[in-house]
């Protein structure tokens, strides 16, 4: 196949806006993935593909490639109905760490394989990292006996699953072909489709602090990934879910999972109870199971058990203290009324600075560092009331971390409604 | 400056078709000439720019950025007159070769600063090139004292001119972002302007042997490139002319060397010499010289003469005998009746398959291989009478170039009224 196509080709059909064929897509891919087909080149394909499109069944094909450059993970020996959630990420968004085990609490298994947190939001797995012991490498064996035992794994995606996207994603990062929606569709989507899940749920965010900031934008991902999901086999609906505040209280590694261990424990802000039943009901359905009441099953201790079962499995210890940061600061009120906006992006950008977050893939993050929101929209305050808590390992970062929350509220005398957390279902 | 930039920031400008600043493009212009833009980086802003234009002022600083990425030859110590010609390339065009040695006669000085030729339009120092001892590489000094004693130098372009333009025409080969115009006058202005000439008329090839197939796009290119040079002070003009069938009866290096000499003693194919004196008219009254007759300096042998210096200047032999092929075949007409249509694509493919071009780079032609026209539309011919004649170093590579003239000719029994050469002027 390699010796019927040429990369200038097949650069110049996207470029003119034709249509690519299925073999040229597939060979492209293929030798972009074992180095045939240089960087420069397909860096020209991306920006093509970025502003003149690709059609349904170019990306369907395109999808294809990517899964086929890796292995697909076999879950058929899993005796309980797979089915994982993926969230294009939003501040605050601890709803994978909640829901896994209480999907799993409900009878289901969840396979959540996932990469780490890049900017602004955090990543599952940096998260779970600041429990001591936890681990987040697990072999195929580990990750298909954890699925039948506990019903739950969160863990490190493995360097066989879709490397085409590993290689595809570093080089969109230095090309300004990130924001094409066919190329973040076929990213998240290769990668959900090569773990194996039969079902799949995706949590598309909309708003200031979300990387969708535009609800027509992020409701046509949203169906461009359920349309792929359906064409490898893969039963997908999406839910778009509001990102202009964050999500619960807690903004950072080890305070996120402080604040899941509240709502595993049946309490924990609103907000994230709210979208974590939400998801919850529509990946019950998707998996076929009926009778259940997730919100019952956080109520009942159930899903806290699973989640403890889920975290052992994996060498850490849920008892353990969680790190605690070494300087807190508070940031207060100027004024006194009531919360009417808090900007999410404002608060994902200072846990940033604090230390919770990565600019670079190799660099560590804090445990510790993030923002707590004392007060949320729709709060009353009073002048000089503390509003946001910063926590770092060091006091050097709080000035930058300080300036990224200046304007990030605004405070009236009038009554304040916040909009609904759920704005739409797309799919099955 | 170039801690100010970063290249992401800067493809996404011009990808969500904004306009790029002028420092920005200096910067990245210079940066990736020096290495600190990568080229994938490079190509997805190349592809963004074929696919969404540059504005006037835009491109004028990409030129000139692609300009000060070397240096600009300083012709100020030469008392004639400067004025230089470029060919956009056409099946046969020896134009280059009569042209320098003419408006050299008339009194002006010729800076013509070459590359090779590579596809199927022949490079003018490939021509050169078969004449035995001529030297094609020559110092600034060699250059300037060439042009104040003989008045003309045809000899290839120093690294240090315009060193981005190679880099950047290197990767818009592979990363198929060769046809943007834009991109095709930055490269070939830059150039041009970084040799130092004071004027400049563009002959812009028109037609199926032609770079530009489509009339419209070639005037487009051609104002574009007027625009540049008024922009860098080169006072500029240019000439669309038809390259429908080839220019003269030769394709070919050596072929055309002899071909050009017919014509510098006042004979030759009578559609070379109405290019060469039209473009020499404007040549002339560029370079402010009045009173001078080129037809007449072709007749008069005082054109000769000039050649004679050129080529001596640059250590060639006039009088050296001109390498022959070892094979020579003919391909006759199929039918009695006169040639209607003659396919400059097909005689440029053919030439180029016997040797007489290159594939790549690296590649050597050859100095004997061809094709000559024996017949030229609106010629009669009979039956079985030998129309091309395919000129080669090797019997191996007749049947790829024979191949390539099925279907180049048609003869009709009807009357033939060939279409004009010089299609259009564009500026001053």
């Amino acid at each position: 196949m390699s010796s019927a196509f040429d990369a200038v080709e097949v650069i110049r059909t996207k470029r003119d806006h034709e249509v690519l064929s299925d073999d040229a897509i597939r060979w492209v891919i293929d030798a972009y993935t074992k180095g045939g087909v240089a960087d420069e080149q397909m860096a020209a394909l991306l920006m093509a593909v970025l502003l003149n499109g690709m059609s349904a069944p170019e990306l369907s094909t395109w999808t294809a490639a990517m899964i086929e450059s890796g292995d697909r993970l076999d879950l058929s020996g899993v005796s309980r109905p797979t089915v994982d959630k993926h969230s294009t990420g939003g501040v605050g968004d601890k709803v994978s760490l909640i829901l896994a085990p209480l999907v799993a609490a409900c009878g289901a298994a969840v396979p959540q394989l996932s990469g780490r947190g890049l900017g602004h939001t955090g990543g599952t797995l940096d998260k779970l990292e600041s429990i001591p012991g936890w681990r987040a490498h697990l072999s195929n064996e580990e990750i298909v006996r954890q699925l039948d035992e506990v019903g739950a794994v969160i863990c490190a995606a493995g360097e066989g699953l879709a490397p085409a996207d590993r290689k595809l994603y570093s080089l969109r990062d230095v090309t300004a072909t990130v924001e094409s929606i066919p190329l973040i569709a076929a990213s998240i989507m290769s990668k959900k489709i090569a773990e194996g899940t039969a079902s799949l749920v995706l949590d598309v965010k909309v708003g200031v602090g979300a990387f969708m900031k535009d609800r027509e934008r992020a409701a046509l991902l949203a169906r461009t990934m359920v349309g792929l999901g359906g064409d490898h086999g893969v039963a997908t609906m999406a839910m778009l879910t509001a990102m202009d505040a964050p999500l619960g209280r807690a903004a950072g590694n080890g305070l996120e999972v402080t604040e899941s261990v509240e709502v595993l424990q049946g309490g924990g802000p609103a907000d994230v109870v709210e979208v974590t039943v939400a998801l919850a009901h529509e990946m019950l359905a998707l998996a076929g199971i009926t009778g259940e009441d997730p919100a019952a099953r956080l109520r009942d201790g159930s899903a806290y058990a699973a989640y403890r079962a889920m975290i052992t499995a994996q060498g850490g210890d849920p008892d353990a203290p969680m790190p605690v940061a070494r300087v807190i600061e508070p940031i207060v009120a100027k004024r006194s009324g009531r919360i009417s906006r808090m900007d999410a992006l404002a608060v994902g950008v200072a846990a940033w600075r604090l230390g919770a977050g990565r600019a670079r893939k190799e660099d560590s993050v804090s445990a510790a560092a993030g923002v707590v929101c004392l007060a949320k929209p729709g709060d009353e305050v009073e002048e000089g009331q503390p509003v946001f808590e910063l926590h770092a390992d060091r006091a050097s970062v709080l000035d930058r971390a300080s300036a990224a929350l200046d304007g990030a509220i605004d405070i009236t005398d009038g009554p304040v409604a916040p909009g609904p957390l759920v704005l739409e279902r797309i799919g099955s």
